[in-house]
C-alpha cells in the first residue's frame, strides 16, 4: 500500500508492503479519491503538530466490515470526528466537540492512502448516481452548508464573503442559494472569473458598516479585521478561516457595535449529500486537477498555488 | 453653574455665571446626583478623545420643558443615547446604534455639571418612592440587564464572570436573579466579600471549558483571553469591557470550539427602573462615598483607585 505521511522532515510518499486489516471496531475502506483543503496545507505548516497520513475529505468503497457484511463493497463519504461516545458533548449528539474526539486526516491516519479505518456508523454510503469526483466535496460543502445552522441568513439579509478560495466558492454558492443580497470580496482572477458565472456580485470592499453578516473564509489574521470593517453595528461575523496564529480584534468596537462572531467548523455529512444529489451546486468547476496518489507531492505543491481550487488524489493508483 | 471639564490638559472643575436654559427641542434639566462609572475613567484618559463635561448616570429634575410644561419639577432619569431619527437603524428603534448619535457625557456635554439638557423623550420618570441614591444606578443596571436580551441564560446554564467592580458587580446579581449556576472570578477583597453577603459564588477560574456563558467586565484584554479559557465548546463569551486598545484572539480556537463572542453596550432604562422598584438588586452596598461636585476631581481620584465601587457626585453642591 502507499500513503503520504507527514513527519518531522515534512510530507513524504511511503510504502507498506501489506494492506491493512479492519479492527474489531473499525471498517476498513479503500479509498477512491480524496480532496486536498487549505487545513491540509496548514497541517503540512505544522498547525496542530500532526505527524501520520493526512486527507479528510474523500469517497471510498468498504472493504471489508465485521459487524455488517451486506456493506461491503458500498460506496461511501466519513464523518471525521470520532467522540468517545460517553461524555456530555457526545450525549448531546456533538461528537466533533468531544474533548477526547480523534478527528480523520487531523489527529488519526487519513485519507491521502489507498487505505483507512473508520467506525461504521461514521460511512454514510453516497447515491448511485453521484460521481465520485461530486461525492469527495461532501466534506467542504458540510462545513459551508453549517454557517446557515448557526446564522439566520435570509432574503432580507446582505452577506459579504471574505475570501473565495476553494473554500470561500462553496460558501459564495451556499450563501446564494439563500436569496441573500452576497457580494464576494475576491483576490484572484480565477475567482473572480468563476463567481461572476455563477451570477455572484464581487466587490464592496469599501462599504463599511454595511452588512448584516461578514463570512471570513480567508485564512489570514486580515480577514477578520477586515469584517470588522464591514459588518453593521449589532451584527455578525461568521469565522471560517483556520489558521496558525492569534489574531486582533478591536474590543472597544465589538462592544460599542455589540457585535458577534461565531466560530464555524464541521457541518452534517447527510446534509451536504441531500444538497449535492440536486443540481444547485457546482462542484465540477472547482476541480483544477486529479494527480494520482503516487505524486501526491507534486498535488500539495500544485494545491498550494495561489488562485488553484480543488486538487484531487486518485488514491486507487 | 459649576462643572467639570475634560480638555487638552485633563479633568478640572469650571465655573459659569449663568445657569443654561432649555433649547427648543431640549429640556433643561437640574442634575441631583450622578456616578462615576469604568467609561469615565478611560474617557479621562483619552478614550474616544473626548472633549467637553463627562457624566452619563443621574438622576435630575425637570426645570424648564417647553413642549410639556406639566413635566417641571419631574424626577428623571435619562437614556443617554441621541439618535438623529431618519436612518434605518433609529427608524428600527435602535437609537442606541445611529451612526450620527450623540451620547450623553461621552460626545456632547454630560451628567458632571449642576445643569443638563436632553431631549423630553430620553427623559423617563422615576417613581416617588425610589431614592435618588438608587435611581442613579438606572443606567449600570440597564446595562447589566442587556445581557439577558442577546443571550440565552436559565437555570440550566452555568456561567462564569470575570470582573467584580462597579459594573461587574451589578452584572453578578442580575445573572444570580436567572437562577443559573453561577461563579465569579474577583481580584479584591472587597469584591469577594460583597458577593459572598448575596450568596454569589467566587472562584473557579481554573474550569477549563467548562462554562456555556462567560461575562467578561475586567476592562482588561486579559479577560478576554481567560474567558476563551473557561467558554466551553459551542459557549459564548459576551464582553462587557470598554477599554482602548485592541485584544488577541486565538482565531484556530474560536473556529474549531466554534465559540460566539458576543459585544453588548447600553439596555433599557425602563426595564431597569422596573427591576430597580423591586428589591431584589442590592445597589446601597456600591456605594463607596458621595462627594459633591465642588470636589469632582477628588471624586475621580477616590474612584480610580482598585476595589472602590460607586463613588457619586452630589451635582447640586
Amino acid at each position: 500500500m502507499r500513503y503520504l505521511w507527514l513527519g518531522a522532515g515534512g510530507l513524504s510518499l511511503k510504502r507498506a508492503r501489506d494492506a491493512p486489516q479492519g479492527g474489531e471496531s473499525e471498517v476498513l475502506v479503500r479509498v477512491r479519491l480524496a480532496g486536498i483543503c487549505g487545513t491540509d496545507l496548514e497541517l503540512v505548516k505544522g498547525y496542530y503538530g500532526f505527524r501520520g497520513v493526512p486527507g479528510h475529505e474523500f469517497v471510498g468503497e468498504i472493504l471489508e466490515c465485521r459487524q455488517d457484511p451486506d456493506r461491503v463493497g458500498q460506496r461511501v463519504v466519513g464523518e471525521i470526528n470520532l467522540g468517545c461516545g460517553e461524555c456530555e458533548a457526545c450525549r448531546k449528539g456533538l461528537k466533533t466537540h468531544c474533548p477526547q474526539r480523534d478527528v480523520l486526516g487531523i489527529t488519526r491516519d487519513g485519507a491521502f492512502s489507498n487505505y483507512l479505518g473508520l467506525p461504521a456508523e461514521n460511512l454514510i454510503p453516497v447515491p448511485h448516481e453521484m460521481s465520485d469526483r461530486r461525492a469527495v466535496f461532501c466534506e467542504p460543502v458540510a462545513a459551508a452548508l453549517h454557517i446557515l445552522d448557526d446564522v439566520k441568513i435570509d432574503q432580507a439579509s446582505r452577506v459579504v464573503l471574505i475570501g473565495a478560495g476553494r473554500l470561500g466558492q462553496l460558501i459564495a454558492q451556499v450563501l446564494h442559494l439563500t436569496g441573500c443580497s452576497l457580494s464576494v470580496v475576491a483576490r484572484h482572477s480565477s475567482q473572480v472569473e468563476l463567481l461572476a458565472s455563477q451570477g455572484i456580485r464581487v466587490g464592496d470592499e469599501d462599504e463599511a458598516g454595511a452588512f448584516d453578516v461578514v463570512v471570513d473564509a480567508t485564512g489570514h489574521p486580515s480577514g477578520l479585521e477586515l469584517a470588522c470593517r464591514l459588518v453593521r453595528p449589532r451584527g455578525t461575523i461568521v469565522v471560517k478561516s483556520t489558521f496558525h496564529g492569534p489574531a486582533e480584534v478591536n474590543l472597544s468596537q465589538l462592544v460599542v457595535d455589540e457585535i458577534r462572531i461565531v466560530g464555524s467548523r464541521c457541518g452534517s455529512m447527510r446534509h451536504a449529500i441531500l444538497v449535492l444529489e440536486g443540481s444547485r451546486i457546482d462542484t465540477e468547476s472547482l476541480v483544477d486537477s486529479v494527480f494520482p496518489l503516487e505524486q501526491g507531492i507534486e498535488a500539495f505543491q500544485r494545491a498550494s498555488q495561489p488562485g488553484v481550487f480543488k486538487v484531487l488524489l486518485d488514491c486507487r493508483i
